[in-house]
């Protein structure tokens, strides 16, 4: 094999191509949790897809599956036709995932990525309600078409529209403000004045553990709160599960440890298991007012991701899994609590929840910084929040405790050649 | 293989759920222009994935490229990353696609879907000119995020948004008033009236043949009227090539023809070759003002479609592909002559363009009607426009001559059972 | 008194002002059909206000009135509470007006100017009709705040807005494209094809004459047929007769020769009959589901337009002034028909009805240099059109035969000074 | 003269008439700080017009002008003509207004009504900004014209509409949510975090004592923080000084105490001083950016209004007017504050400053009753705020002390007629 010449990405591609830059080089495998670029070089890989590869790349028992659909001629694309692969994932998805929570969803296939789904989300939540504003949060991030990108925070995301973006009111996330008070005391005060200038909205929409906007974790307590002031005001509550879903936080859906039930919840990176393009929405069946083909789009029925994620589920299906991602989140945690105590400079702050965590850089750039020396050194990772102050661990939710820990000694060894010497007790 | 129960549709999935009311069985084999439901019943696919599987089903040299790179761990999700496989098809695409069509233009992957592409061109067509109004076109179909929908025209599924949709204006198709009138005479005269209270738009979006809107093909000479008219006024010409493109109507682009070179291109569907979730945008250089990351989008990276992507476009190296297109729309058209003329009831009107074309029925319901019989005969097909007043014929592209006639033979046996006897000579 | 200095104005005025650059000079009197600037130099007034002071200045018995009425300190401002003169006007505008012409219509007062009556007017069919959309048409001018600038046609007030005007369609106005077209046939096939992306609107709205917009007079049976489509798709029709009405095309309603009853009509200029700030909306009974305050203003109840506005309608107690309206329109139309044939370089064509009549001039520019010479010679007179190119005659309708004979002899030798000779036969 | 059925109202004007149900008698007569029904029954006016008769009704200085001017045929509408009065008006307005201020203003007449010049400076603001977005305030009022009630807070009002209000963002005005918190902190946070999504506004339009939204006077120092905060972020600060202006507070801008000198003003009400409809927006001059006629409206030239408003300005030709303004405000002080202290039971709280002041019930109803109480007594005085919680003291500026002992005691006597006895010391 000839190497590519990286030029072909400078002359035909479009110049809104972002990761190839902080990542700059061209990869060629992958498994597990490594990668390797055309030149055989290993990386380590704690950025997942950003949250779509939390089973690692091209897990065995997947690709098996896979490649024995490819080869055996089922259908591959087939809209929203009925297929023996898209009942197995209906039936499997509620006997292993909905049922055991005492969840009561219908499945929505709104199109195969996450902006689909937050669309549809949206969509219907102001189809049932009759109204049509959506309350949404600080930081929040929901996608990029005009729907979506309405809803999300990131003001340069949102200067690409090109036209104004309407029908949304941005409240402030937990913790926005400072610490010593409940923004949801600010919000709630909105709803009660009915001379506040806030519509009753058809739904609020929200992440949990914010991925994009700085990987905030709401406290557990918010949750809830939001939840009681949707239902006292008869507000949809939508979950965008995109990113915390699928076991990153620690549990399958992000919001199960606050203990509420949303009307709505949006699914997808991870959700095929395989990084396939794959998307679902969930909400209560009383709100299946839809008419048929009221939303549609073309790779709806997308089997080779009704395989795979089929398959993913096998790891739900009892609680080790769960008890796996909550050792390697604590291992995680205390790895970046080390630091950050071992290396002041940083002025690191600990932020996340399970294997959705960073450090949140005080000193401007310094994260941009730390990612790249890492890169260099054979770890792919991420930052995150409105100016890249985050540092952003996403390991695979299956790495073992080698992988780990050498993605570990990469970041340590990247944080000591920028800053001065650690403190030594 | 036990039977799938058709009631876990009805449980679990949402009442979105349309094809699968058409077309009401259960898949699980699909090859070239044949599919089988577990019953074994074999069907002729003259649907091909709504445009979505050009090449029909599972195509033996894509699935073999596919089934190795799959089995050598060639990454599977890489965001936007650069792999060997993307600059395969960059620069595939490049030396096989466009150059040879003397177009230069840059390809932004704007996530997987029609509408995602769709999106990506409404913003930067705004973002270029600085305008916020694009004119769309009657039963024009773009898709189902709020921008795309903005642009569509069907009535029930822009209420399906469930807010105002704005920033849009819509103008006649060709031929949308009646054959007397140009209606291009109609949107000139609102943009040099100053006083039209249509104001400069940032772009028109249109496809050249309207695959939802009823299979409406627009004449060359008003296509070139459009482009004339955008370049006078300095309007960005977008067309949406998804569903007319990749050959559907006789060549790659499907304004070919028409000797135009529009601003923008929206194309996905048939793109992967193989009906895996892909798109791209393609636009002028000098219009790749995008900041990096401006737009972005979890599956913009799908290795999977790039090798099939790259795999399809050997079926473009020389013209055979074109010709033989040609000579089977020939054939498609004849026969719909043919049984219009056969079966005046049907008050048939043929349309479309290349192989992508309908009857029209003045009799309300019968399209409908025809397709239902033609499904039981084994006979997949679609209807549409705003009435679904079209019975549409979209064999794939290399369907060969039996798989045709097999077609035409049901088609006529289904007319036949629900109209009165044929006009005989 | 000594004489004012222009320059106050361009010291202290925004530069938004426009009648006093195209008028030069500082007005100190005005009585009936004249006007007098500070320098003592006599003006024949064929500007009325823009239509504001149709029964010419200070009338005598609205003087008188008025002087009464403030010297007997009756009430200047009451909002919306109970007055005496209220009371009056109330009664005797059903009496005098609506009564005679079989009407029945609540009446409003939205505040006192054009664009008050209109945005209450959109407001409530929309309140109705549950729908967001209304149609406006090209050249139309329905005022300047957001809601009546959204249905404006004129795109450099439109851009004024620094905002997208939404929630609006334009179709075209009578004889918008060409005389061989029916403008409605293209409007009804958007409201008849479900695939048209014009949502079905709350209402329409139009001016049966279109003041600002060039002096187009819409035809009768094209506002007959305007009336038949809205009752066909329970659509709500606002006529604005803001400078149309209060007899300025002959009768008191500019629709009574269509014999036409509109849903909503919006009234104001001349309503008050003294140029006082006044308007009204009128509307079916059934349509008046405001609720108390749900729309207000401060200056909805001033008295003295009461007053003036029951003063004037004595003027309509019985057919005399319609007729004479009527003669004096005969005169002006013979006038302006002969200059046009006299001045064949005028490219003049005939337009508007009643006394809203002017001169499309073919030549660009010729308009408004028949305006400024006529100035100079003592007539007022100003420009309409989206290119200033017809100049309007609307004299008072209440001026005698020797004002207007004065007026047409400014204007003939203004033109005259500006193009070749005359053609003699 | 017979006396007035008042089924009149009920029969031919619209339902949303509201102060006439308020105060259901039918006014004939008014002078000073004194109204007279039909019946000849006396009332004190509490109320002036909602802040526009802020001289009381009908004063001599300026009625005798007025009806000099009526009688000499001054023009009365003029449109934005140049005119003898107008250019007095503007001259006097900056000689005795904005010179002694040290405040340099362009002077625009956007139409006679407040909501006039609120559109006029949003329209503005974005012009000159090239944003969309506007910061509101929760419980602003500032019309009911689209652009003007997209900017307002009040929810029953907002619905009027019957389109979603966008291109604005409402803000917590001081004291919203608490004591404990600045709510600019909260405000300056969604302005700095870029992911906030609170993009960049136009400008922030407030009012310095809130009229209609229940009194609410904000802290000075918090007027000068959002003062700096505009500075800091190059946002246009626009007051809306329609109800609060003019002496209400106690100086003519109410913004003067804070020391601020906002980038636009708009001003209306009492500004013509006899209740005749009247605007006009101040703005910096390097903001008069605007095109001629580019905003425009029909009663721009009311030159009534222009005499009676160079009249009132006569009052502020030295310091005593203010003066007596002040000695005023703190006897209406001294006795809110006495009743609130006797008559526990009211739960009643101060608010407002200057004479625009109120009493907040925390018993829901009771302030709706104290006005209706005091109307039969013969004291006009109306209520604000979300749920009409507060009963709301408005007399005229220049009333004695005779009247206002009057008011004071009729107040007293409802509020007791309500309530348990008195506490007793």
């Amino acid at each position: 094999m000839t190497k590519t010449d990286m030029n072909i990405f400078e002359k035909y591609e479009s110049e809104v191509r972002s990761y190839c830059r902080g990542f700059p080089t061209v990869f060629s495998k992958a498994k597990g949790y490594k990668m390797w670029d055309e030149n055989g070089k290993e990386y380590i890989d704690f950025f997942s897809g950003a949250g779509a590869l939390n089973y690692g790349h091209n897990d065995d028992h997947m690709q098996d599956k896979l490649v024995d659909y490819i080869k055996s001629d089922g259908p591959t694309h087939t809209l929203d036709m009925a297929t023996t692969e898209k009942a197995n994932f209906l039936q499997k998805f509620n006997d292993v995932i909905l049922k055991p929570r005492d969840l009561d969803y219908k499945i929505m296939f709104p199109g195969p990525t996450g902006t689909n789904t937050v669309e549809s989300a949206l969509k219907l939540a102001r189809k049932v309600t009759g109204r049509t504003d959506v309350i949404s949060f600080t930081n929040g991030f929901h996608g990029m078409t005009i729907g979506s990108l309405s809803v999300t925070g990131n003001a340069m995301k949102r200067k690409g529209a090109g036209i104004p973006l309407n029908n949304t009111v941005t409240m402030p996330y937990d913790n926005f403000v400072d610490e010593s008070m409940d923004t949801l005391d600010y919000l709630e005060r909105f709803l009660e004045d009915n001379g506040s200038g806030v519509d009753l909205p058809a739904a609020m929409i929200l992440e949990t553990v914010q991925g994009e906007g700085g990987i905030n974790a709401a406290r557990m307590e918010w949750l809830k709160r939001v939840d009681e002031i949707c239902k006292r005001w008869d507000i949809l509550l939508i979950i965008d599960d995109v990113q915390a879903g699928v076991g990153r936080t620690g549990t399958f859906f992000s919001f199960e440890p606050a203990g509420i039930k949303p009307d709505i919840v949006c699914m997808s990176k991870s959700l095929s298991g395989y990084g396939l393009p794959f998307a679902i929405t969930l909400f209560r069946p009383d709100l299946d007012i839809w008419a048929p083909g009221e939303h549609n789009g073309t790779f709806r029925g997308f089997n080779h991701a009704f395989i795979t994620a089929s398959a993913a589920l096998d790891y739900w299906k009892d609680e080790q899994f769960e008890k796996n991602i909550k050792q390697k989140a604590a291992k995680v945690k205390d790895f970046l609590e080390n630091i950050t105590e071992k290396y002041p400079e940083l002025q690191g702050t600990f932020c996340g929840r399970g294997l959705m965590v960073g450090i949140e850089c005080g000193k401007e750039g310094l994260a941009d910084e730390v990612a790249a020396e890492a890169f260099d050194r054979g770890l792919i990772m991420e930052t995150s929040g409105p100016k890249s102050e985050v540092f952003k661990l996403f390991p695979p939710l299956n790495i073992d405790d080698e992988g780990l820990q050498k993605g570990f000694d990469i970041i340590e060894e990247s944080v000591k050649a920028l800053v001065s010497e650690p403190v030594t007790n």
